[in-house]
């Protein structure tokens, strides 16, 4: 439970109390809005000066030895929380998804901290905070910092933005361990005849080769990996696009065993998604075990517990499965935990995290978490493969909609990132906007598919207008939201979200009627097409061959009961990102198949997913700067 | 100055004091020994409650303002401490390196560590180990962990041994940014005309690109980078050998720009290196940007300033400079900061580290750190190059020696990993000791060279008899050592160590005249030939074609003046491991020269430098697990 804190006083906030209502005193906050009114988000950042991280977690009920400080401003939480706090009820579980975006996103985090800091510092409710850790490709890349924006930050933004306690990087460390092991084993089996190694870990006691029988030495020595068969790619935090196709191997010292491999971004690998879906440390290792990395010749999926590296990959994963406290700029808790692909992946923060904060809110509290992309993938990915590793039922489903982004569904010019806007987008256009409200309809019906009410929070900009505002809050209750209210918590902070915070705190109280859109146990080609065609929109789906072949493969190695995750681009409900609005009469075409049976899930390829990410012409890295008096990081915005 | 502390008074140990004096109390420590003195490193690690890193911290003199804890067990020192001390003068300065060493290793990490325990808790003496971080490469490879062993470790190992505070993450990071950034670099300018982004970045205000100069284009705009001159490689600190040589960007969207590239350990990078030599982070943010990655087409150095990286690797190794608090068994502090190869890079642990040790043990206190490899190489480097860069002058040298590897110089029998000892070294036998004593007395006179008394630490193995134990003293006192003692820190902790910090105590009170080997102003042949015949024992050096070059080509660049890291096999005192004892009558091949500029020195490749291992048959990580129930670490010995 939170604790009475005021921050006015530092001496009280660290003291050891056990209230069980929470206060958020917003006095630090307010003061900055005079003087900063036009700043960089970097500025707004490193003006308000956050609480000591062991205060702000006393406050909300962890114990000391709960906590585990990294720095003043990060601390890791222990799992054994969860534990002490088995009979409190949980609170409120809200997710934050969107309408099809713009490639300049809508909002969604901005949205997310706004929320909190409405919830917590002006309504006074328990609210907490689930995000994702961005990865630092796109940081040093092109899209810059990723901790919410304005006044609706998570601080400080350059430890969010930057290593926070090195989740990421002992992801990448475990999942190349892993691509390491392949094919240091496909080398040494196809030079070496002996492979006692593996025996005494298989329970044989023979010491003498010779003396295995054939099948002990087909079933348990060699793993006979089909190198065309390898799933398993090594990955880096980096925008490298050099590293999308290459040939390993081609020192002499690998005698000729060269093979076509790729590397892809961190936060794309199976290890990231299964930190993300994990619920207990025992769980993750056996998820971590379940990883298949390849086939064996003879049709055998090969796990990382064949490969003997489970166990090691749970050492390295130790201390990331422990969720990241942080801070909002109102001094709101934030969990940063996990941060998945949105394609290849589901998308969404730590099953932990959630499960954490929803205790530490308790039964009156609020626990927000954000869904990655549009409504259409993030937020199904959050209904059907989070909540149902999870268990959690969520109360409120916080669709972000903007004057921009719907007057493009309506058929306003292509907005392109580093582009100054067009002037559709600048200039009030109604007609142009409820063209594209179509978008927003369709993806409110998306999530009334779940049994979940619906609030649209209309995120405005500076250029929009009241008669723009008004368009959207009307055709979204039309369409079927419980309420839509604008939202200015980019501009205003928690004040600007108090309307949207209101309206969830409604909604919250409805009776949930949460229902999954399909049963796992449904063969793997019924699930893609109920997706497709409830989600999407899609007329029907077509399997290329690959995609078949997978679908027959992935039956027969018994895999064909887990959920799906589609890869399909977020720039349009469809399959093709030139497609705004809600298409219709389209065939989605699933490319291939691929399996992420540790984190449990299966992902269609719909079209081309890049998994690596280049840099551009003039990156990031141009402006970002070390101040070495100060020791300020500046230009990471 | 560290402070007066009880361990069996926990209160008074956090409180705040300000005593001048340094008091280990080892009561927590001895009742150790009865228990445990069989068990594996672990569970002796992990037998010993560490004293909360928060309360080391005050108790060495630190101002709560100037660490950041890591969990319960680590913490990071802030450069400011530097400042705050400055008065204050400094402790004395003793270097642990060995004689040639087996591939065993002959326990340089241990007698360390020993001998800190030594001084600190049984002396009562402030004392300070520095040690370097290992890779974890090894770690899950063929070596295992690298805390120290038996009585006389760094604990908890788990946390020495994985990913400590993330400095070498970073540092892979950092390195492979600037790898992307190379690559992209030459894909935009083959692919593109314009390259306005660098122009604000060089003052120039033109927005025309048309209205360039030939020259401006030519010297601002286009690096021309030549391919085949990249000598910047991406890195990991995995052994996956695969990486050793690769072609990179076979994707089509990379247009055919394929190029072969390898990939090396990352500890082995030259950012490594930076962090190792650097002394604030204004000497670091310089050092990064000096860092030469290619050649231009007309011949010029192309920097990362050049690339624009230089203010993002800064910001992404912010943290890592501050060096990381840890403890020894015995609750002497412990600073594990930068891990540099130690054949092409130096080989030691941080300039910072040590400086902030040798400040907070005062005067009278000391400060061990450990330089890699034999004195041909880690002492070599140490005095050439770090305390070049340091400006520190050292006390003491600690020369390990041990039975075994003398015994292997003497002519015994090939010593491998992995394999039993053959019984030469099992069993008493004076006349290969005494054979093989010949290449301890190279290496004392080597470190005779640069004016340093010489404490020949006789590292006792069960099987050692006295007599060898003896002979090896004998020895080392008429080879011109200031005094030769045995030890048994490994099996005894401190106690076996004490003899040995009695006679570094007696030797660092001798009157220094330290003095470096070489001039930096000789020109780079004199300078390799200087240490070749002087150091190993060489008749001459030869230039090979490709080092002749780099002679002429550095020397033309302007980086003859930096000092020499030789890059050589550290299994004998010649280029050939096979030659054991004191190697005659050879002359020194030089294969390459490369520069890290950055970091400040060059280094001439003497042979083949493996600079990624590779994985063996039967890894470490087949051992290592977690139980999901304690939380604990299995198997990483």
């Amino acid at each position: 439970t939170f604790l009475n804190k005021s921050l006015s006083d530092q001496d009280l906030l660290c003291s050891k109390s056990n209230l069980l209502t929470y206060q958020f005193c917003p006095c630090h906050f307010n003061s900055l809005f005079v003087h900063f009114s036009s700043c960089s988000d970097v500025t707004i950042s490193r003006s308000c000066v956050p609480i000591p991280i062991e205060c702000l977690a006393e406050e909300i009920g962890l114990f000391s030895d709960e906590v585990e400080l990294y720095g003043r401003t990060k601390a890791k939480v222990q799992l054994k929380t969860i534990d002490r706090l088995q009979a409190q009820p949980d609170g409120k579980y809200v997710v934050v998804t969107g309408i099809t975006p713009t490639p300049l996103g809508e909002g969604k985090s901005t949205t997310t901290i706004g929320l909190v800091q409405a919830l917590g510092a002006h309504l006074k409710l328990n609210a907490f905070a689930c995000v994702r850790q961005p990865s630092q490709g796109p940081t040093f890349g092109i899209k810059g910092g990723a901790a919410g924006g304005g006044y609706s930050q998570v601080i400080p933004m350059e430890e969010f933005n930057l290593h926070l306690t090195g989740d990421i990087h002992a992801i990448t460390a475990a999942n190349n361990l892993v691509a390491a092991a392949i094919d240091a084993r496909m080398f040494h089996e196809a030079t070496q005849v002996e492979f006692l190694f593996r025996l005494s870990k298989l329970g044989i006691k023979k010491t003498d080769p010779s003396t295995l029988t054939e099948e002990e030495i087909t079933h348990f020595v060699r793993l006979d990996i089909d190198p065309e068969s390898i799933t398993w790619q090594r990955v880096l935090d980096t925008n490298d696009r050099f590293l999308r196709k290459i040939t390993i191997g081609q020192s002499p010292t690998e005698k000729g065993f060269t093979r076509t491999a790729q590397f892809d971004i961190t936060v794309a690998s199976e290890i990231m998604a299964v930190l993300a879906l994990t619920t207990s440390l025992a769980d993750m290792k056996e998820k971590l075990a379940k990883m298949v990395v390849a086939t064996s010749r003879s049709g055998q999926p090969v796990t990382t517990e064949d490969l003997g590296v489970c166990g090691a990959l749970t050492v390295l994963m130790r201390d990331a499965i422990k969720p990241n406290l942080m801070q909002t700029l109102e001094g709101n808790p934030v969990f940063v935990h996990a941060g998945p692909f949105a394609n290849i992946a589901h998308g969404n923060s730590s099953i932990l995290a959630d499960k954490i904060a929803l205790k530490l809110v308790g039964p009156q509290g609020f626990v927000v978490t954000e869904a990655g992309f549009g409504a259409d993938i993030g937020m199904e990915k959050f209904f059907n493969i989070k909540c149902r590793y999870s268990g959690l039922k969520p109360h409120v489903v916080v669709l972000v909609a903007t004057v921009r982004a719907l007057k493009m569904h309506g058929g306003g010019p292509t907005v392109t990132a580093g582009t100054p806007l067009p002037k559709e987008y600048i200039e009030e256009n109604l007609a142009l906007l409820e063209a594209g409200c179509s978008n927003m309809r369709k993806q409110v019906e998306n999530a009334q598919l779940f049994g979940v009410p619906v609030v649209v929070a209309v995120n405005a900009f500076k250029t929009d207008t009241k008669a723009e505002l008004d368009l959207i809050c009307k055709l979204a209750k039309a369409a079927g939201a419980f309420d839509a209210v604008h939202c200015s918590h980019w501009a205003d902070g928690g004040t600007g979200a108090v309307d949207l915070a209101r309206a969830v705190q409604k909604a919250a109280d409805l009776p949930s009627s949460f229902k999954f859109l399909y049963g796992i146990e449904l063969p793997i080609v019924d699930k893609i097409r109920i997706i497709a065609q409830k989600i999407y929109g899609a007329d029907d789906i077509e399997l290329l061959p690959e995609a078949q072949h997978k679908v027959d493969l992935y039956s027969k190695q018994g895999f064909a009961c887990l959920p799906i995750c589609m890869a399909k681009t977020h720039l349009s409900l469809s399959h093709d990102a030139e497609k705004k609005g809600v298409p219709t009469g389209f065939v989605l075409p699933i490319r291939d198949i691929r399996a992420s049976v540790g984190a449990g899930f299966l992902y269609p390829l719909v079209g081309t997913m890049p998994t690596i990410p280049g840099l551009p012409t003039r990156p990031c890295f141009y402006d970002i700067d070390l101040d070495t008096e100060s020791g300020e990081v500046l230009g990471l915005f």
